[in-house]
């Protein structure tokens, strides 16, 4: 079965397209499956629900750039699949962190656990890892190309759950941290490799071993990725929760140590640092508490500190890509990518 | 490098050994890489103290096995090292049923989520999932192995979950089921298919492609991994907890609805149903009540037709074995392993 071709050199919103159909159809099989030996359909079926309710499908849209910088052409079938087997293994990050971070929504909607039970949820979640497996494994790459990617693939996924680990072995401990430093690592390990720099250079593996362009992708995964997790601790804290489909002031229920907290905390006097730890400490702030802290982490200078480390990279990635010898519409498509993925208010 | 050879045709005891250098090996190079990368090392550690606490490495003998059925010859490193995957994947899955199970102990020790936390063990068990497929995707496999193994490999692990799913929807529920019907299923998935025929299916599809060698590797491996769930279920019961590792009772406490539990409640007069409901209901049955539990399965007749289901089952693989056209030596191997899983007393 052919996927079908996006329309324009690259349209985003086909590739989205295109990614979504693969993975409709692979649930709708594994579920059909399923009833036909007398197994559960419900975990593929939670599985088509989570992927129906939202996201941005950046993995994917990702893949399929990576793919074409490095000079990939033709039928974009192979790179299509590959990047949905990303999104598939998206979802499994999320249910997991969900559970994890004992969230109660997701995409606006209850959580998988939630709607389901934690002991379901951690089941849903392993089968959509080995669901992601079993769709990179059926990309029809070639042997070469299947020699290229599952590395990268496993990389990405190690490294993935090694920042989330990260994040829970440093989650309810900010005062141990010196400064952003540890808050930038996990930021780096469970953002920037696995949503920006993974998808692009498991894309560009599909088609050549080109040190250079995978040095422009790696030098704007990074950066673009370090900003997007900014952006993210920003809109936790400032954004509007009915734009971003979670509660605002989630991370620091959690406890999590970001770069935001972090600098707030390096910079603040008494009173501030007491307003920060008596939120952190407690973990069901009262919304009152809100403008408390919004208060503190501006006034500690905090905020405008991320906002400069965001505009830096979003600088640096703007000169790596005219400095890059990329197709000239790629480096549009990862232009545009790289500004909305750091100034996106959701 | 090279991993240490079978000594004799078919030493299971240097299959062992060879599996567990090569885990130990590639668990070792995690931790430093893990280190050099200022990740945490604890996750890798705590795979390695989990491996080394025990474990039977059922599943890569069968695999080696499976190998050699098929008539692999020569450097047994693939199979080994396919062999050490799925032992890694045993990992994965143990350590999430401990979480789901609320399992104290595993192999006389704590489990994972008892010596760190429950989201801690979710990270690690999903880290032993993907250190599973790069043992296998840097198995040394060529492309038409890993074209072979693959499917197999997730088609295993597929069935593995979804057969824990099936398990935990019927947990808490033994008055709904009309019989042993859909424990067995239970069976099927969760053990037979995921514990012996499919590392058996496993290794043999590394070397080739005899319809009449994978039929006799699926009629004994269903029927001894049937068997050997059977006598879990009776070990469980009247198993000694000193030799099997776990508490006794642990299924019941679990509302596990075995087939050995089915039929003593289809089999069940009235006070014999209350004795089993009222422990099932109860989560925390005093050791008091298991003389009793005991006496009811024993006395509705489950203990005894639980007992001839295994011994049907070892009968049929023994019969399978004596008319299939495998080398000596390895039917040799598959009988003595067939009667050491189904006579086990851990």
């Amino acid at each position: 079965m052919s996927v079908q071709a996006p329309a324009t050199l690259f349209d985003q919103d086909a590739v989205r397209r295109a990614v979504d159909t693969v993975l409709t159809d692979f649930l709708a099989t594994q579920t059909h499956s399923a009833l036909d030996r007398s197994l559960p359909q419900q975990a593929a079926e939670a599985l088509s629900g989570f992927l129906r309710a939202g996201g941005k499908r950046i993995r994917p849209v990702l893949c399929v750039a990576g793919w074409q910088a490095a000079g990939g052409t033709g039928t974009p079938d192979p790179a299509i699949r590959a990047a949905a087997s990303l999104e598939m293994f998206h979802s499994f990050a999320l249910i997991h962190d969900d559970i994890i971070d004992a969230s109660d929504t997701r995409r606006g909607q209850p959580t998988v656990h939630g709607q389901t039970s934690t002991h379901a949820a951690i089941l849903i979640g392993d089968l959509a890892l080995v669901f992601a497996d079993q769709l990179l494994h059926g990309a029809g790459l070639t042997p070469a190309q299947l020699d290229a990617v599952l590395p990268i693939a496993n990389a990405l996924r190690a490294d993935t759950i090694y920042g989330q680990y990260l994040d829970i072995s440093h989650a309810g401990q900010p005062s141990a941290d010196p400064g952003p430093g540890p808050a930038l690592t996990i930021a780096q390990y469970n953002i920037a490799k696995y949503t920006i720099e993974g998808p692009l250079l498991l894309g560009a593996a599909l088609t050549g071993d080109d040190d250079a362009i995978r040095a422009t992708l790696t030098a704007c995964g990074m950066a673009v990725g370090e900003a997007f997790q900014l952006r993210d601790d920003l809109l936790g804290i400032f954004g509007n929760p009915t734009h971003t489909g979670k509660p605002s002031l989630d991370d620091l229920r959690e406890g999590k140590t970001t770069v935001l907290m972090a600098l707030a905390l390096q910079n603040a006097d008494g009173p501030q640092r007491r307003v920060l730890h008596h939120h952190v400490d407690n973990p069901h702030p009262i919304d009152a508490g809100a403008d408390q802290i919004r208060t503190v982490l501006t006034d500690t200078g905090a905020r405008t500190t991320v906002e400069e480390m965001i505009t830096e990279r979003r600088q640096s990635t703007l000169t790596t890509l005219d400095t890059a010898n990329l197709p000239t519409y790629i480096t549009a498509v990862l232009r545009s990518l790289a500004v909305s993925a750091i100034s996106r208010t959701t």
